[in-house]
């Protein structure tokens, strides 16, 4: 995502769904969503939608080999996904790729969607290949995730054991059955079996062992949740519950627990969940590349299918039915568009750069006013630059009053020193002010006695407004960081305008060279350097929503325009 | 994404890329990362990485045909994207299949990207289908997508025009001939062809008519920016650049003129334009959906354009540099995470869920307090209940300032009129206070008159604190309603307790009936769902980066302990 700069690159190995719903093309959006990157191998084409498969291609096997092998030699993938593998040789050429890269190499996580028939009841393994896929794939996985179904099949296929999972003690007895063909632990999904609290309380009661998981409840513990929610929800005891059992080789089984859902949306949630965990393992794996996948902590698998399950439980409440049958679920439930891109090396002020692109009229408008134009070229009614200067003294103890506001909003003491030093600098400003009035023939008497114009109130007091309301201390720092790098602004192009414009005079005869020399100088400019990176660093650690960034934005307009305004002001002598 | 709740299905027809930076990997991670839902037609699979393509695997073109036909019966499509379409068989096949759906309705805008040969030199498309592809697919499309090189390849393969495109007006008068193949507009991408300044003035200055946007140099007008990145940027004068050119049927020729960058990350960036392009047109079209395609208007075409050019723009300067060759750039510079997902059928209240679920322990230890229990048994000592109205009326002192302090940050007259709602009614609810005071036999003076305890004035000071720091005025929220519901929870869960519980004293001889009855009742459940409405409609108009919702769930957290510890102040008579 915009707020990540490492990517966790993860290889989804599996059948391609023309709608979008399922195979690569929900493993590849799951990938995206969470912040990973996406590489593909395919096994098969299939032709479907929402109401069914339509036809299949299956893909040559050398060639699915040739794909995995083609992205294991480029990329460094943290954590594999497979799912669909269609026939025996697939599932051969697939083992064989993965054997050869990882020969001499520790192999990532591989998290096996033991995919056999579609929810439609079309079959995506061919049967003599549900052996070769327990033999070859199996031991190589960290996790594989077989719903109840393909649990049966399993094991009857490979064990010749003739099982009926119905109840919730036979998903425990089926996945610890499972862990036989080596992989770390068996995921089996219960979205099939109905489930009430008392078969919990059973369980429970019966094998202390067994870890329940049922945070998607905590509604249910809580009065005001349950007593405000329209409808209320049936008391726990009346819920159907989904149960996902999650059985390690280490001998820990963990049930999780969620409100049974009643969607039709559910067409890919297998491919979902099993990418899901293949990025959750991929992240968990970067945090300690040290360790092989041997090394993944039991409680980072615990965590990690904890999270997988949510993603797919929050996509199919989120589903936008999109369809005619059984519609995908809501790939997109965890992101949100961000406007502004994080600093880089192509543009450091990539915010900033945002609020003149969306003010620019206006801010041409208040930098490159008529009363800059005149100050530069020398031209400028001495009354005028009085004037200004005057108001400017006035305008300058709010502005200095605000950055106390900032302060007191501050929570570290580097921020807090920082509104400080920016008072001081203040004070030093006025300092000169004084000097330039003193020059003009006005005194401090006469300055400190000046009335306040209508413009430098407004502006005033709407910089102190910034600092009361708004959702968000931001809405200050904009009013302040646009005086500030408005007037920095004046006075680099001014100073660039006097070197290169013959017909400007030369700065050395202008009468307001002084004042052009305070807000091109060092000291000013780089109150104008920190104060750009300090809004560029808060936007980069808290990414603005849309609404938040449409605050922003005409919090610069306005001041861009009651800048424009003071500039008026100035000129008009008002 | 998260904030959108409509999807706008995008369809793509092109081949795999295996290592997921171009083709309908790269479609369906642009298409995620602009709120839209992706389905696929796959044409052909590559077998490929950065550093080239190792082998292709063409998909039988009445399989394509099927997949497009299965997409299109299903789903309603607002947008097409076809990229690679491997020979003048599959060409047709799609042709027919767009046709024969489209016969007796108005077809959704079409992106054509001409794919012909990859950056590696591989064919992805044979030569004799050029022709193909131009007579049968251009003239449906709203915009074809050509490089320089497959605009060659077009002109002189379809033409006989041995037309070479080395300098600007050679695109301009390039893209204009290819209009004539019949589609709606002619996107000529430019980033292989060196152009500077100096081009762009001699066009601008010879061609009245042709618009130049030049967005990307923003920064090169502003001094601020140029004068305080690192390193300063080459004069606009010095600096490649790089311009696609939009020629329209109706005449307007648009140039979007770019920096050039130099980056070996560009795998991918032609499907990623179009493909954005077409979600763009997709949204587009969604605004105004009573006209067909033709009835796009102009500048419509102009903004989806350059908003794409920009996607991709972003992509490559923040690329992750995977792979040992042409790297694939970032898709997902536009998204971030979100944690909480929107209030939805099954959860009314995602965000409080998700408080309390991060503070469970502290905030089992508030509601549930020993004080609470005492209080709904009827056991509590007098002392304990007294000590504690008395200093829950000082409390309420800080608690209605806070609200007055969020009066003056609101800026509508709705949320203002709620604030000081809030205000009277804790003084509706000061005057119960007093009540029970006169009940236990202390009198106004005496309450007024009880020295503050430091669990009052932490509490109390710390919501005003949180008014007044923060980044975010959702912090003084946040404070404000983890009390607000808090003491609904106690009031709802006491009255449940009293009326399942028979161990518990019924609460008709409760003393402390008129309390549990104050917190229980209608006036104040109303205000506990009013305030759990608006955290949430909040949260869903602005949703939280990941490290403001840290924020809100340490000022949650903390008010649980303060909560919790002015109970035990209350128990200790501290």
């Amino acid at each position: 995502m915009g707020t990540t700069t490492t990517f966790f690159p993860v290889l989804t190995i599996a059948g391609s769904d023309s709608s979008g719903g399922a195979g690569i093309q929900a493993d590849l959006k799951t990938i995206t969503c969470l912040g990973c990157y996406g590489a593909s191998a395919i096994t098969a084409l299939t032709a479907q939608n929402t109401t069914g498969v339509q036809d299949i291609h299956p893909c040559p096997p050398h060639f699915v080999e040739q794909q995995v092998s083609s992205v294991l030699q480029d990329i460094d993938i943290h954590a594999i996904k497979t799912g669909m593998l269609h026939d025996t040789e697939t599932v051969q050429a697939v083992a064989r790729a993965l054997k050869t890269y990882y020969s001499d190499k520790s192999m990532p996580p591989i998290v096996c969607d033991p995919v056999c028939v579609s929810t439609s009841g079309h079959t995506l393994l061919h049967p003599d290949a549900v052996g070769a896929m327990a033999r070859a794939i199996f031991p190589l996985s960290t996790v594989i995730t077989p719903n109840t179904s393909e649990a049966e099949l399993l094991l009857s296929t490979v064990e010749g054991l003739a099982t009926k999972i119905v109840i919730l003690e036979d998903m425990i007895s089926a996945s610890s059955k499972l862990l036989h063909y080596g992989s770390r632990a068996v995921l089996l999904k219960g979205g099939h079996i109905t489930v009430t609290m008392s078969d919990i309380s059973r369980i429970a009661s019966g094998s202390p062992n067994i870890v329940i998981l049922q945070e998607g409840f905590l509604r249910d513990s809580i009065e005001i949740l349950q007593f405000h929610a329209k409808p209320r929800s049936a008391p726990l005891s009346d819920v159907r519950l989904a149960v996902d059992v999650l059985a390690l080789s280490d001998g820990q089984v963990t049930l999780f627990v969620r409100p049974w859902i009643e969607s039709q949306n559910t067409h890919g949630t297998g491919c979902t969940l099993s990418s899901a965990l293949a990025c959750e393992l991929a992240r968990g794996l970067n945090r300690d590349r040290s360790s092989p996948e041997s090394g993944l902590a039991t409680v980072m698998l615990v965590e990690a299918t904890k999270n997988a399950i949510l993603y797919v439980y929050q996509g199919i409440i989120t589903a936008p039915s999109l369809g005619k049958g059984n519609g995908p679920l809501n790939h997109l439930h965890s992101i949100q568009n961000i406007s502004v891109c994080k600093p880089n090396q192509y543009n450091q002020f990539p915010l900033t750069t945002h609020l003149i692109k969306n003010s620019f009229a206006l801010w041409e408008a208040y930098v490159k006013h008529d009363f800059v134009r005149q100050l530069g070229s020398g031209t400028l009614d001495r009354k005028s630059f009085v004037h200004f200067i005057k108001q400017d003294y006035h305008y300058l103890r709010y502005y200095s009053r605000a950055y106390g506001y900032l302060a007191a909003k501050c929570t570290d003491f580097s921020a807090i020193e920082d509104s400080a030093k920016v008072i001081l600098n203040v004070i030093d400003e006025i300092g000169k002010h004084r000097g330039f009035c003193q020059h003009f023939g006005v005194t401090p008497e006469e300055l400190e006695n000046t009335p306040e114009s209508a413009a430098t109130t407004a502006y005033g007091a709407y910089i102190l407004d910034m600092g009361l309301q708004g959702r968000d201390s931001m809405k200050l720092f904009m009013a302040l960081i646009a005086c500030l790098l408005g007037y920095g602004e004046v006075g680099l192009w001014l100073k660039k305008e006097a070197e290169q414009d013959e017909s400007w005079v030369l700065l050395d005869g202008n009468p307001y060279k002084p004042w052009i020399d305070v807000y091109s100088g060092t000291p000013y400019q780089e109150s104008v350097k920190k104060g750009l990176e300090l809004i560029e660093k808060r936007a980069a650690e808290d990414p603005p929503s849309e609404a938040r960034l449409r605050e922003w934005s005409a919090v610069w307009r306005k001041c861009a325009m009651l800048e424009k305004q003071f500039w008026d002001m100035a000129m008009n002598l008002s």
